[in-house]
This record gives C-alpha cells, sequence and structure tokens, in this order.
C-alpha cells in the first residue's frame, strides 16, 4: 500500500516565520521549520503556499495509517505500508509497527522522524524517511502492477480490487483532503479505478479494500 | 449503532485538582471538570480513577465516530450512530452531522457538547447529550435486535452480522481501550458476536460492519 501526495510534511521555510507558525512552534519549543504543517493551526500562513488545498492535513494521514496498521493483514506481516508525500519523501514503515493514535503523540513522532531521518526503538529500525518521488520508490518496490483508487477512476468494487491486487502488486491511495492524483503520480500506475459512487475518505477506502484482500487469505 | 462505555468524558471532580489536569487545563482556558478525560495528559491523576484502564480514550471515540460518519451508508441517511458514554452520558447524533477531522477540534466540541448539553448550526439541532444509562437508551430507541461485537463473541463474520442487523436492530460496539463489556451493559444485549480472530479496534468493526451493510442496501 502507498499512501501518495500525502499532506504530511514540516512547515516550508517561506512561511515559517509567519506569526501562527512561530506561535505555535514556541509553545511546541520547536523551530518554525521543525513543526508539522497543520491547517489548523496555520491556516493563514498556508495562503501564501502553492497547492495549499492539498497540504498541511497530517491528520488525514493519521486516520489512512491508523487503519492500515490496525488490520489483522498488517498484523500477519502480509502488507507493506509506504507514505509518500507531497514534499516528496517516502516514510517506510518496517514489519508491524504500531503507531500511537493519540494525533499528539503521532505529531511528535512523525516530527522526530523528519528530523532525524530514522526512529528506533532499542536496536530495531521501526520507521525510515528518504528524500525520494513517487516514481523512485515504484523503482525501488518494483511491484507487479500499480492500481490507483480515485473517485475519478474506472467504476469497480473493493472485492475485484483485491483480486487484482494479488501477487505483488501495490494500491495506491492519495493522502490528500482533495482533488486527484497529480499527473505526474497517475503516469507511474498501470490503471485508476474508483470503488464507490461517493467520494470516500483515504481511511475508509483503505479500509475496504484491505478487508477484502484479507478475505483472500483465508 | 451504539458505540457503548465509551471512554469519553470530562475529568471527574476527585481528581480536577491534580497537577496534570490544571496545568492542562489553565494552558487551555478552561476549568479541570470541563475538559476532556485524556490518558495522554492526565495519567498519572488517572491512577486515583476506578476502571482507569477502561477510561481517557477519546481519540478511540474520536476514530470510531469518523469511522462512521465517513461511510456512505451514514451520508445517505440509513444510519443512526449513538455515543453511550462510560459516565452514563448519551450523545445524540442528529442526520448527517460532520465531524471535525482534527481532533484538536473534535476535543472543543466534545468539552462544549458536555457543558451546553447541545450544538447547534444556526437553527440545527446537531448534537444533543443526555443523561442515560445504556439500558435506558434502549428503551428509547426500541431496536428489534440487540446486537453486540466482542472478541470473546461467538464466531461470526462481518457478512453475517450484516444480514441479521437488517430492519431496526443495534449494533453495539465497545468503545474503550481494552476489556469487554460490562455485565450491566452486556445484558441488553440478545447475543454477543466476534467477527475477527484478532483482536480488533472498534473503528475496525464499525468499517467492516458498516461495509458490510452496505452492500446489502445497493
Amino acid at each position: 500500500l502507498i499512501i501518495a501526495e500525502a499532506a504530511l510534511e514540516t512547515v516550508p521555510k517561506n512561511i515559517s516565520r509567519h506569526a501562527s507558525v512561530t506561535r505555535h512552534a514556541t509553545r511546541k519549543g520547536k523551530a518554525g521549520t521543525e513543526i508539522l504543517l497543520d491547517r489548523s493551526y496555520h491556516h493563514k500562513a498556508m495562503l501564501m503556499l502553492d497547492n495549499a488545498d492539498r497540504r498541511g492535513r497530517p491528520d488525514l494521514v493519521h486516520f489512512a495509517l491508523l487503519e492500515a496498521v490496525s488490520t489483522p493483514l498488517y498484523r500477519m506481516g502480509l502488507l507493506r505500508i509506504y507514505v509518500h508525500s507531497i514534499a516528496d519523501k517516502v516514510i517506510f514503515l518496517h514489519e508491524k509497527v504500531r503507531l500511537p493514535k493519540s494525533y499528539f503523540r503521532f505529531e511528535g513522532l512523525m516530527e522526530e522522524l523528519i528530523k532525524e531521518g530514522q526512529i528506533r526503538s532499542d536496536s530495531d529500525l521501526l520507521m525510515e524517511i528518504k528524500n525520494m518521488r513517487f516514481a523512485d520508490l515504484l523503482s525501488e518496490i518494483k511491484p507487479s502492477k500499480v492500481i490507483g483508487l480515485s473517485r475519478r477512476g474506472i467504476k469497480s468494487d473493493a472485492t475485484k480490487i483485491a483480486t487484482m491486487a494479488k501477487e505483488d502488486a501495490v494500491l495506491v491511495v492519495g493522502g490528500f483532503p482533495r482533488g486527484h492524483f497529480s499527473a505526474r503520480v497517475a503516469a507511474g500506475m498501470h490503471q485508476i479505478y474508483s470503488i464507490s459512487d461517493y467520494s470516500l475518505e483515504a481511511h475508509v477506502v483503505i479500509a475496504r479494500v484491505l478487508y477484502e484482500c484479507e478475505k483472500l487469505v483465508k
């Protein structure tokens, strides 16, 4: 599973001195560029950013990730999870990592990950982050098939997607609040499907498709 | 859908003067008894509470609720959602309410709801909270059947549960971090089923069962 163009990144330099950022960063005892860009706090500063409506929603990424790591499929070791961010960084979750359910702790963990490049617990590497475009990630994991999921895709359903996803395919779900995959990311996909007539949140798509995948495992 | 014995309540009076509570409340500009009990912040104070391991996890309730309100089933108006809290209050979500995805905003909303008794937007009533035990809630909604979902239930699966849940049945999912329904709540159920060999988070159970219910609607 790849959560692509995820709205999770630290505050970009050009707005790191904006009042809404410095106030929030000071309260957290961090530098402006060390905290996650978050529309709840930095709405005004974000007016100065390109592509602002697709950024600053680490809460959505948190839900999408929790949905994936909470599945028996992941806990059985049958699922690998990657987060490709809109800032072209890729987070690698190592096997059976547990994520904090508290948003407050998740935020701290992501800030540490971006700053340090990895998260370890004793000797184990739990997570890593690397500068990588979506295409670079695909070259590294070499999936048999790349299946995008988007409201704009060809009409299908979660059961069919699960059947197609067997054998080293990768499923790609957007980690942004609105809109569609950028042309650059869509270009890496073999096909894009839609699993509902409704526009579904990333976490709902993930819950449904992984559940159907799990049914095929039993 | 009822999320039962949910770990969402304001800080009880007997620990509202504990340092970890007053520090947190002061930062938020609220009284100790006006803020949500939250293990992330009030861990030490919670050592003095009964039943502490089942309390102070409003984040879990947030996920479970978001999972439910994000489904097309709810958006089609085919699902009613109630949160019965461990403090024996019941939150009534009126039709097609949207909930904040940001935990920070959800927390504020719940604090306001508990303080004011209701949340309105212009003339519409969005949410209400009433003092009510689980049994009182069942008397009010008069479901045809009460189906509990718990790891300890009779082995079944989400598809079968969905078939049973048609025609005004109520599904009950626990809103607590560990353990099982209390005897008092379990007594109100006609039957308790388990949908997985794994112990699933409330939000995963909700995602799966509602998805299977939705398939039956089409």
